[in-house]
């Protein structure tokens, strides 16, 4: 099958937009400076050292000081309710895309987001096991991420925790492939794919909001966080075959809003 | 119920030694430098600042270069036969302490290693969710952790991966009392332990060796790792409820044995 993953690559480092295939947002490593090979998950490309990798376009994941994934306190966050946002996604009957980056695996849909008379584009969606977010420092098995952007490059990200139980038709239909894509570069299709219920369970249920960070390089902030506060559910041999496939992708829990970045604070605890 | 961990932490603050309770090693807080409420696993207390909360005595968490948990890469890692070791821990038909530390919850237990003509006491077991070391990147929900020290004070962990599936007798005879002791300090008692199928469990298979350090504060190094290289089981109902008591207790993947510091490499990366 044909790599879409190696041709962004070759692409970013020639410099060449991938407009027309709607990756639009920066979240993903098929900008000119962070190439997919890049960063990872462990050691000196793990997210201890993504500055490390380029200081001058991932500067904000040692600097930035409102930085994603965070510990959500309940008793602290902003909640409002869902039917605040509309969230729109086209039906797939024939699947979508779905890629293995090497650092997650991501499903190719369009769609919109409308929140505060802003209108926001979705370019996909992908998945993290552990949760990169907590509630109340708990932890949930995996978390999905749906990147959005705006006409003026604001980003915008919905996201939901996924815990253990009866696996939703959604997820069911995704991750139906995810054993075709063992390795970076892999793509396939998924299931069908209808996000009705998706959108019934954002609109109905309550949501937490922040202006945080993307959790992977270049870790870029002013980002409009939407999280549900009611989980998706996922049965535990479907959450197997995906661990297997995506290991371990979620960056460590950052410090509070506002706070220094952690590893600012490192390097000044060090050179004292 | 009384609390032993108020007790504990007391007797640290006064400097009163805790040996009669047979809390002989240093990975808990109950020794005077670093007192149960001073470290955590989020934000200024986390791991990325335990160095911060104590300079001298947690030097090594910054500094070492064999620090644990690693990603251990079974292509490279050394492994042995289980027979090489021999854990002898007496059954406790009448259950043991089991107590809510804050940063874990630990079973108190007697019991030996004898590994290379050496004699190491058992002074407790404990669990981290998720787990800390990674296999070829892949983590697994749970670890648990059984602390020795030789009279020498060289420490040594004896450690299982534990993967989703029926429980354990073991595990499930330890956990069926976690609900009721969701706080810290909260001591009482587990279910009747009798360890002679994991004793067969360590022995009958193939076991993981390297050199590293203690996964909490003060980081110490020269700690014998001894990993099972065949997980033990949790079912999902059960690590809910320890889940829900724990929250998330894992330190992040170290880099490679020998390699800079991962923290120490960040600060020199940020004063570049």
């Amino acid at each position: 099958m044909f790599s879409k993953y190696l041709a962004s690559t070759i692409a970013a480092f020639l410099g060449i937009s991938n407009a027309a295939c709607n990756y639009g947002t920066s979240e993903f490593p098929r900008e000119p400076n962070v190439p997919a090979s890049k960063f990872s998950y462990t050691g000196l490309t793990g997210p201890l050292n993504w500055y490390g990798l380029n200081e001058t376009a991932n500067a904000m994941c040692d600097k930035g000081m409102n930085q994603s994934p965070i510990n959500i306190v309940t008793t602290n966050a902003t909640i409002t309710h869902g039917a605040s946002v509309s969230l729109n996604i086209p039906s797939y009957p024939g699947g979508a895309d779905f890629e293995n980056l090497g650092t997650n695996v991501e499903v190719v849909v369009n769609g919109t987001l409308i929140d505060a008379n802003k209108t926001y584009s979705l370019a996909q969606f992908h998945f993290h096991t552990t949760s990169e977010h907590r509630i109340n420092n708990e932890y949930y098995p995996m978390e999905i991420h749906f990147v959005l952007e705006a006409a003026d490059k604001t980003i915008a990200v919905v996201g939901f925790l996924i815990d253990f139980g009866p696996t939703d038709p959604l997820l069911s239909s995704v991750f139906a492939s995810v054993s075709e894509i063992p390795s970076p570069g892999n793509v396939t299709l998924t299931g069908p794919l209808d996000f009705s219920i998706l959108q019934y369970h954002l609109t109905h249920n309550t949501i937490y909001r922040y202006e945080g960070s993307l959790t992977t390089p270049p870790c870029s902030e002013k980002v409009k966080w939407i999280i549900g506060t009611k989980p998706l559910y996922i049965d535990v041999d479907t959450y197997k075959e995906v661990k297997k496939v995506v290991k371990f992708n979620a960056r460590y829990t950052q410090d509070g809003l506002g706070q220094a970045n952690l590893l600012e604070n490192a390097a000044t605890e060090l050179n004292r």
